[in-house]
């Protein structure tokens, strides 16, 4: 990775969500959104998300790719205790590398189930890791999360994600943030959709997403405006707002 | 498409969710899991889902390689009016086809917007689909869906992406439901990692998948199991119940 001022450089993200049971609708995913307001925060773009099935093929597919495309890769999902969890035999062999016992997963392990039962056999094979990986720590439960190069294996139960985020937070390097700022209006997006355009158009750096909703039987929006400069995003706004107001449109700043 | 009995072809499906805002956090995705359920109860298999940017080289790009990879392709967002929808027209570039202006949407547009101030040139942009396109009937507002080969254009909104599926139901080939039923214990999943898997190996047809959680201070888990056949799906759960309560750990049927 190259080390151009971060404030130009764009780092990104990619994350496979890892899990049969979000393909079949059992389980709604949390860790898209957790994963991407988090990377927002550290200055990292969440360029792309896959969902793959519990297949090694799926999975290895949607590793290799990803992580040459990406500063970053994260997976979510497949690192638990049963026979389900494959995923870091299908990283491992994705990767070409063997599967090992971390020694310091194993202690870890060791000590957080020896109040409760003692480490067995399916236990420690949360302390299996793609050869030469490193531990994210897990403050929630027992088995770490695995950082091996620029991929980051996480838990697929979204609390557990979110504390192995804490303990990654402002580790990684990143860029500028991504700012965002939203506005709102009982409007039908298409009475103003020549509007945003325009807006969009002169005031270079920013953009902004229109988001519909109805609500109470009636029709409005949320317009979000997202910059890496705050000045830039406050100017976009205010021309917005303006915009908006002339033709007969009350705005709500922070959205309705 | 061939057509094996539809008892033992498995049909699939892939998912391209399009929009920023899911990549950005502001928005929770609710198609993915809308999607899947209802894919599963007209017998299609949901097998990988993209999340993509407002961008034509990411959508065409997931577009392209999952149509041929699957018999249908469902996508969602950036079908409304204005400059960030961009989807109709990724879409089309992909395919190498046109974009014009679909009679019937049209029609369809100019009715709804009758007595909402008319078919602007912003709405009219809601009839345009890659040529050759057929419509998914909008029951909850103006702009339909799009059909192009196994292409399912869909919005992003979730209800009227709800609406768009229910006048699918039923017109789709597929092959037999996957089958599931849920029994939950209050067990950490490592200690009874080996039963699963030896239950699982025994049952062919079955899929098990274990769900942890960690609820009122407690550990405990959930056990999915999955199959087209429902008498193979019964003595697996059956097996399932007598294995976990033999080691001690009394079964929720149903889950817990």
């Amino acid at each position: 990775m190259t080390s151009a001022p971060s404030s130009d450089r764009i780092w990104t993200a990619a994350l496979v969500v890892i899990g049969d049971e979000i393909l079949s609708g059992r389980t709604p995913d949390k860790n898209i959104g957790q994963i991407a307001s988090w990377l927002n925060v550290q200055g990292i773009r969440l360029k792309e998300v896959r969902v793959v099935a519990d297949d090694p093929d799926a999975i290895g597919e949607a590793v290799n790719l990803l992580r040459v495309r990406n500063d970053y890769l994260f997976t979510t999902g497949g690192i638990g205790p049963t026979h389900d969890d494959i995923t870091v035999d299908a990283i491992a062999a994705a990767l070409g590398v063997a599967v090992e016992i971390h020694p310091q997963a194993r202690a870890v392990l060791a000590r957080y189930y020896e109040t409760r039962g003692g480490l067995t056999d399916a236990r420690l094979r949360m302390a299996r890791v793609p050869a030469g990986a490193s531990l994210i720590e897990n403050r929630m439960s027992g088995a770490p999360g695995i950082r091996h190069g620029n991929i980051f294996i996480m838990a697929g139960v979204p609390h557990i994600t979110a504390g192995m985020l804490e303990s990654l937070t402002g580790t990684l390097e990143g860029g500028s943030p991504l700012l965002s700022a939203q506005v709102g209006c009982w409007v039908a997006e298409s009475e103003i959709a020549d509007l945003l355009g325009e807006i969009e158009r002169a005031h270079e750096g920013c953009q902004i997403g229109s988001y519909p909703f109805f609500r109470e039987g009636r029709t409005g929006a949320n317009f979000v405006v997202r910059s890496t400069e705050q000045a830039r995003l406050d100017r976009c706004v205010s021309d917005l707002v303006v915009g908006l107001e002339a033709v007969g449109y009350p705005v709500l700043v922070g959205g309705i």
